[in-house]
C-alpha cells in the first residue's frame, strides 16, 4: 500500500490569500474582466459614499492607457463624498473582509472585498499600490496614503504617507489604480455599465472619460431617494446563530421572551408577538434566562414557521419609487409606452426587500426576440451572467402573448431589487440566486405591470382598427355618394363632403376615448 | 447637510462570519440546494481521501428524514480513506480556510470551505454539530468528535470527543450532519449528480441510501487513474507576488537568476532558460539579490510575454485517459458511437491543465435539439449554471451540420477539466469562467472527437445507402430475370437466384470495408 508517501500537510489561509488565489470568484478572471471589474467596484464605492449621506453625487472616472504598455491601464475616480477617516483608510483598502458596510441596511457594496480586490489585482499585475486621497467633511486635513496588501498575513503596508491642511472646503475621495487590463475588449461592456447606472441614478452627475470614449450624464433631477435607515432584523426566517447572538447580549437580566421579541426584531408589535407566543404555547412571561439550548432552537423554528408576522419595515431600504424610475427609463430607452410597479416590503430569510419593475415598450427600444432584461440591484447594474438570474428565469416563464406581446417586440423589462442583503449567486455580484420570495415579487411585479401594458397594446390595437377602418370607409364614398347622387338627383360633391365630415367626426370621438385610456396607462 | 448622522462604522470580519452571511455564494441558498451541496462535499471529499493514496474508494452515503419532521435531514458518508490526523480534525471541520487541499496538485477540494459551510448550515438550521470518527491506517486509535465553529472567531468548538483502541484493521472516516433540507425537491439533482460521479469514477464503488431512492454501482474496473504528484509554478503567467515570495526564500544566498529558474519552476531546463533570459536581455549570471523591485515587476513580466516556454509537465494532474472515460461513458450513456480524446497538458496563468472529450452518439443518448452536455471539473460532476459555462460556450460555437449532426440528434458532449486550479465562476464550483487557453483546448478537443464522428455518420449513412440500393435492386430482380428468361429462353428461377447472390456479394463486400473504417472510429 502507498499510504503515507503523501502525508495530507494541513495548513490555514488568509482570507487575503484566499482571494489572491482565487481571484476569478470575485470577477478578477482575465484583464478584461478585471478592468470591468475594478471600474464598477470604485464606482460604486463612490456612489454610496455620497447619496447615502443625502450628498447629490458628482462622480468622475478618468481612464488612461500607458503609453509604452496599452495593456497597463491607469484608473482614477473622484467623487464629492462622505470621505473615509484617515486612520481607517489602511484597513479599507489593505484588509479583506474589513469595511463599513456590515449594517442593515440598503448599500451598493456587502462584501468588503471589492476594493481589495482591485488593489490585489494591481499588485500582482503591475506591483503598484493604490493610491487614495480623501477628506471626510468635519476633517481640517487632506491625507494622501499608498496601500498595498501583505497577502500572507491579511494586514495593509502603508506605502507611503502624506497629509495636508486643509486650504479649501472639499470632502470625498480620490482614488487611483494601475492594473493589467485590456481596454479595447472592455470598453463596450464598460459604456453599457456606466449608461445602466446613469438610468438607475437619474439623480447623479457621472463623467467617464477614456482615450477614445468619453460619456457625460447631467443629472435630470435633484430629487435624492428616501435614505435607508439602519433597522433590525425579522423574525421569519431567523436563525439559530442570530438567535443565540441576541440572547447572549441579555445573560444577566431578567427579561421575559416576550420583551425580547418586542426590543430585538422589525415588525414585532404588541398584538403580534402575543399571538405568536400563543400560537407558539410559550409563555409570555417566561424569563429568557430559563431558555435552555433545545429551547433556544425550538423557537428558532417556530419563528420561521409562523406566518402571522408582518411584512418587514422598509426603512432599511431605499427603491428609486415610480417617478425616479420612470424618469431613468426615460432618459436612456425613451419608449412610447412605460409603467413602473413598486412592490410592498417583503421578506427572505429575516432579509426585507423590494421589487421594483418597470415595462418599456416601443420607442427606442430594439425589437427583440424575448423580453430585453435590464437588471439592478440595489442600483447596480447586473451585466454578466443573465443567463442564471432568478429575473431571466421569471421573465422567460411569462407567456407574454396572454399580454398581447407578440415576439419579435420592442419590449424591455428593467428589474431592480433593493435588499439589506441581495442573494447574489456569487462575490462577483452578477446574478441573484433563485429564492421563491424573490422569485414570487419580481412574477407580480411583471405581471401587474404587463396588464397596464396589455391596455395600451389593445388600445392602440382598436386605434390601428380605427385608421384601418377610416381608410375602408374612406373608399366607398365617393362609390356611395354618387348613387345618392343619382337616386336623390343631387350633386355629387355634397354627399361626399357631407360623408367624410360624419366618418371624421366618429373615428375623433372614437380616438379620443382611446386616448383617455392611454393616459391612464402611463 | 446631513453627514454625520449616519457615521461610517468600520469593523473586521471573520471568515466565518463572513461566508455565514453570505452563505449562497458557496451554494446553501436554500434548503434544496443545500442538501445537495452538502453531499457533494462529503462525497468529494472521501473521494480525494481514498483515490489520492491509491486507495480503491469504497463510499457509503446514508440519507435519513427526521420522523417528525421530514425537513430535518441526516447524512451519512463512510469512507475506506486515509482518514484525518487526530489533532487536525478540528480545524479541519471548524475552521474556515483551513485544510489539506493548499498544494499545487489536482484535488476534488480546493478551498478548504465545503465542509466547513456543510458544519455551518447545520448549525444554524438545526443547531446539531458534526459528527466525526476517524482513524488513519497507521494509527492505533479510532477516535469521534463532535464540532461546531465558532463563528465570530472562525475556531472550532469541541462539543465532545472520544478516542478508542482499534481492535480491527480499520481506516477511513466517518461523518454525520442533520442539516434543514429539502429531500423531495434536491432528489432528482441528487440522483443526477451521483449518475455522474459513476460515470467519472468508474473504479469507485458507490452506494447511496435513501427512503425512496437506492444507488448500486459496482466498480467495473480496479485501476485507478495515475496519481496526481506535487508540482512546481508554469513560468507562464506567474504573477509579481508569487516572484517576490520565491524571491525572498533566497535573501542570503548567491543564487544566481538562472539557478533560481532551474529551481523553482516546472519545464525550465537548461536550454529553455538560457533563451529566454537572452531573449530578456538578462545576464544568467547576475545575482538574484541584485534584484530591485521594479527588476522583479520586469522579470514577471518577461515570463508572462515569452513564448518559448515548455509546456507544463502534467505530474500534478490526473486525468481519466481514454480507455477510463471510455468505460464510465459507455457504463452510463451505452452509446452507438463513442470517441474520447485526450488533449495535451496545457496551462493558464502558471496552472496546468487537461482537457479530456468524449462525443456520445446514438444508443441510449437521448435525442436533443441542441448537444446534451456532461461537464466535469478534476472529476466533480458539474450541474447547475451550466448556461454560463465556458464548456456551453464552445458547444454552443460550433457548426455541427459541418460534422453531420443533424439536430434533433442523439448528441452527448461530455468534457473533463483537470487543473492544479480549476477556473471555477464561484466557489459553489459550478460553472467555469472562460479563460481564452480553457476554450481553445475545449475548442480542439470536440473538433477533434467530432471529426471521428463525422467520418462514422458518413459511414453510416453509406451503409444506409447500401441497405437502401439492395432493396432498390432487389425489386427489380424479378423483372430483369423474367426478362433475361425470355430473350434466352432460360428459367427464371435460375436468373434470380444469380442475381440476388451477385447484390449480396457486392453489398457485403462493400459492407466488409465501412466496418474497417468504423473499428478505427472507435
Amino acid at each position: 500500500m502507498s499510504y503515507g508517501i503523501h502525508p495530507e500537510k494541513y495548513r490555514g489561509l488568509s482570507a487575503a490569500e484566499f482571494f489572491y488565489r482565487n481571484r476569478e470568484i470575485a470577477g478578477f478572471s482575465n484583464p478584461t474582466r478585471a478592468l470591468y471589474q475594478t471600474i464598477r467596484e470604485l464606482l460604486e464605492n463612490s456612489l454610496d459614499a455620497t447619496e447615502l449621506y443625502g450628498i447629490l453625487p458628482n462622480i468622475k472616472v478618468i481612464l488612461k492607457l500607458d503609453e509604452r504598455e496599452q495593456n497597463k491601464v491607469t484608473i482614477r475616480v473622484e467623487d464629492n463624498g462622505i470621505g473615509i477617516p484617515k486612520e481607517e483608510i489602511p484597513f479599507v483598502f489593505g484588509r479583506v473582509f474589513y469595511g463599513s458596510k456590515y449594517t442593515l441596511r440598503q448599500t451598493r457594496g456587502v462584501f468588503g472585498l471589492g476594493i481589495k480586490m482591485a488593489v490585489l489585482y494591481a499588485q500582482i499585475t503591475t506591483g503598484r499600490p493604490i493610491y487614495i486621497r480623501s477628506s471626510t467633511p468635519l476633517s481640517k486635513e487632506i491625507y494622501e496614503y499608498e496601500i498595498q496588501i501583505d497577502i500572507s498575513k491579511n494586514i495593509p503596508i502603508i506605502v507611503s504617507e502624506r497629509v495636508y491642511r486643509k486650504s479649501v472646503k472639499w470632502h470625498g475621495t480620490i482614488v487611483e489604480l494601475t492594473i493589467e487590463g485590456n481596454w479595447p475588449n472592455a470598453k463596450k461592456r464598460v459604456e453599457e455599465y456606466i449608461k445602466r447606472t446613469a438610468l438607475i441614478t437619474p439623480y447623479a452627475e457621472i463623467y467617464f472619460k477614456a482615450p477614445d470614449l468619453e460619456l457625460y450624464f447631467k443629472r435630470t433631477t435633484t430629487k435624492l431617494p428616501e435614505l435607508p435607515k439602519e433597522g433590525k432584523p425579522h423574525p421569519y426566517g431567523v436563525d439559530i446563530e442570530l438567535l443565540k447572538g441576541l440572547i447572549a447580549k441579555y445573560s444577566n437580566n431578567n427579561l421575559t421572551i416576550k420583551e425580547f421579541l418586542l426590543n430585538n426584531f422589525d415588525g414585532v408589535g404588541e398584538v403580534t408577538v402575543l399571538n405568536f407566543l400563543k400560537w407558539a404555547g410559550i409563555n409570555p412571561d417566561m424569563p429568557l434566562s430559563k431558555f435552555t439550548f433545545s429551547d433556544i432552537e425550538e423557537l428558532s423554528r417556530k419563528m420561521r414557521e409562523y406566518d402571522g408576522w408582518r411584512r418587514p419595515k422598509p426603512i432599511t431600504l431605499s427603491p428609486l419609487g415610480e417617478e425616479l424610475l420612470v424618469k431613468g427609463v426615460k432618459r436612456i430607452l425613451n419608449p412610447e409606452f412605460v409603467q413602473a410597479v413598486v412592490r410592498k416590503p417583503s421578506s427572505y430569510a429575516g432579509h426585507p426587500f423590494i421589487v421594483e419593475v418597470a415595462l418599456a415598450y416601443g420607442g427606442n427600444v430594439p425589437v427583440v426576440e424575448k423580453p430585453l432584461l435590464y437588471r439592478f440591484a440595489n442600483k447596480i447594474p447586473l451585466l454578466y451572467d443573465e443567463g442564471v438570474d432568478v429575473s431571466r428565469k421569471v421573465v422567460d416563464s411569462i407567456d407574454w402573448s396572454y399580454y398581447k406581446v407578440k415576439f419579435p417586440a420592442p419590449l424591455a423589462v428593467v428589474v431592480h431589487i433593493c435588499s439589506t442583503k441581495i442573494p447574489f449567486k456569487g462575490v462577483g455580484k452578477e446574478a441573484i440566486a433563485d429564492v421563491p420570495e424573490v422569485e414570487k415579487e419580481i412574477e407580480f411585479a411583471i405581471k401587474e405591470a404587463a396588464r397596464k401594458l396589455r391596455a395600451y397594446i389593445s388600445k392602440m390595437e382598436r386605434m390601428f382598427e380605427i385608421i384601418r377602418k377610416r381608410i375602408e370607409i374612406g373608399k366607398y364614398i365617393p362609390e356611395v355618394s354618387r348613387s345618392l347622387a343619382e337616386i336623390l338627383m343631387k350633386d355629387q360633391k355634397v354627399f361626399e363632403y357631407r360623408l367624410k365630415e360624419m366618418l371624421e367626426r366618429i373615428v375623433t370621438k372614437r380616438e379620443k376615448g382611446e386616448k383617455n385610456v392611454k393616459e391612464y396607462a402611463k
